[in-house]
């Protein structure tokens, strides 16, 4: 096609806002097993951001073009890959450099979704809404009318759960930071809204007395004391699952949480599932969330959307706190 | 009979010193669904101290007898109770008031053991062989060759792991806080001890990485920084259960233990496992358990046996460091 790519690349692992730039490279045509991908939008995620610091559990080696998410549409097709075509809506579920004008993809690291869906949305389902799927979706037994308590609930995670758990008929508890986060989060269909603090956790503690509320999960994405409120507001026998660590704190877990409350504490690292299990499985639940989102049933909030050029200024939003959603990335013209 | 009954009571939680007395009750005869049992005799455990201090799980009105544990005979039978007679050798199991000469226990509360197992023994089987017993078999993926790593090794639960682990080819890696228990370990069975310190993780982590070691389970009795240690040890996707917590100290875990290595953190209690399991299972449980204690696979070390009358010292006894087993209190003459 003789254009260039353009790629956002990690140099030295340093803070977000000095870590990344922008190189040029050559545009190449696909191989036989490849599909060329032209990017629309990229979020940019926690990760990728503990990743330019190089605090995150897998590192590149560097110099690398790095980003864990984005959507896109085939461009051109290597003659190998059936079942694509181009125009085709990808979405990358098995690249961690997705922060590229053009990606060569091979079919097993891509999922075809409905051409409806804006490409805007698509970029933001790989990480949050698989992520909030999979917390609803371990081997816990949640009835219907049971609920589940989270804090970090203004995330993009956060609201998935909230809206994931609706569609279940399990309620949700939400622990936010922020008291103007509140309307927003109950507009989206959470059941209860509190702020992270004593005082919310004692307000939370009144709820679950008076109407006998059994809360067999309890989801953290914050650590220390945060961490620690909501599994103490688990039922006995609850389970308790960390899929992020906003706070950078350690959990602290009295020992008769363990012992006499039989509590589970967990871990969930959507990277571990996208490796391990079965792609026809993970398809599904990606058509399933891509389908949610087509109805509407499925928002995640964007707080703003910048060009390349604006690099600097994107990463530095994506890192300040008050945001109301994804900072995301654009790539197509 | 016209005798009398002497129990070992609790009137007002305080430490362990000055919270027991003795006082004599009236013998009673059987009701048809009972059997009296005669006390051969208890161990003091750690639980036991707990109740007597008022922090445990499950605490009862006072005045109580307490005691948790311990083993004797059948005097008398009430007419409905079928498949005992006088003479048999009976294990509690569902009895928090073990600590008195004759109890009147329904055939629901006790276990019928093999008559040539002695009481000293007997009395010493349902704590803490049936948790280490668990504790190996939860439902976690322990091949043979691999190892299982606990901390307390010189326990009476950390030598019945070391025990039951060998008769299932399984290793163990153990840290006692005292160097001088290495080679009563080694002799039961262990395959490495190490000092709980640093200098201990040290040389386990070079074990560990000389050998190819695979360590899908910890086994926790103390809490903080040790079990900090053995988490450490674990391998990716391993479990860390605790059972006990000698150190009173929280559990503290770092959020990449969770996510990214993908850790599960437990705990266990045996009283659980006595209320909600089938009473058939639990039968079967602790005729195996008898059975290895009586062809000698499972020793639990005694260090002294005390009569009534020397209760203050053996309750002194039970609480110091550098113990070289149970105490036991003797009830029978």
């Amino acid at each position: 096609m003789g254009t260039i790519n353009r790629q956002i690349i990690v140099n030295k692992f340093t803070t977000p806002e000095k870590g990344v730039s922008v190189r040029e490279q050559d545009y190449k045509d696909p191989k036989p097993n490849e599909l060329i991908i032209r990017t629309g939008y990229c979020p940019i995620n926690p990760a990728d951001l503990n990743v330019i610091e190089g605090k995150y559990g897998k590192l590149p080696e560097l110099p690398a073009v790095i980003g864990n998410e984005g959507s896109g549409q085939v461009i051109a097709v290597g003659n190998e890959c059936e079942h694509f075509k181009e125009g085709d809506h990808i979405l990358f579920v098995n690249r961690q450099d997705c922060w590229q004008e053009f990606v060569a993809a091979t079919p097993d690291q891509i999922i075809k979704l409905p051409d409806l869906l804006p490409l805007k949305l698509s970029s933001m389902l790989k990480v949050n809404p698989a992520t909030a799927w999979l917390l609803l979706n371990q081997d816990i037994k949640i009835e219907s009318h049971d609920w589940v308590v989270q804090n970090a609930s203004n995330s993009g995670v956060g609201v998935a759960v909230i809206q994931l758990a609706k569609s279940l008929g399990i309620k949700t508890m939400n622990f936010v930071r922020r008291e103007t986060c509140k309307d927003k989060l109950l507009s989206l269909g959470a059941d209860a809204v509190f702020t992270d603090d004593e005082s919310g956790k004692i307000e939370a503690t009144k709820l679950i007395k008076n109407e006998k509320i059994k809360l067999p999960l309890a989801i953290n994405a914050v650590g220390g004391e945060s961490a620690l409120r909501i599994m103490s507001l688990l039922s006995e026998g609850g389970t308790h699952i960390t899929y992020g660590a906003m706070s950078k704190r350690p959990l602290k877990i009295p020992n008769s949480f363990l012992i006499f409350k039989n509590l589970s504490i967990r871990g969930l690292w959507l990277s571990h599932w996208l490796k391990n299990e079965n792609k026809a499985n993970i398809e599904e639940v990606y058509q399933d969330l891509a389908q949610k989102m087509l109805d509407g049933k499925l928002e995640q909030p964007i707080d703003s959307i910048h060009r390349l050029e604006e690099l600097e200024d994107a990463i530095k939003r994506s890192t300040q706190e008050g945001r109301n959603g994804k900072v995301l990335l654009k790539f197509k013209s």
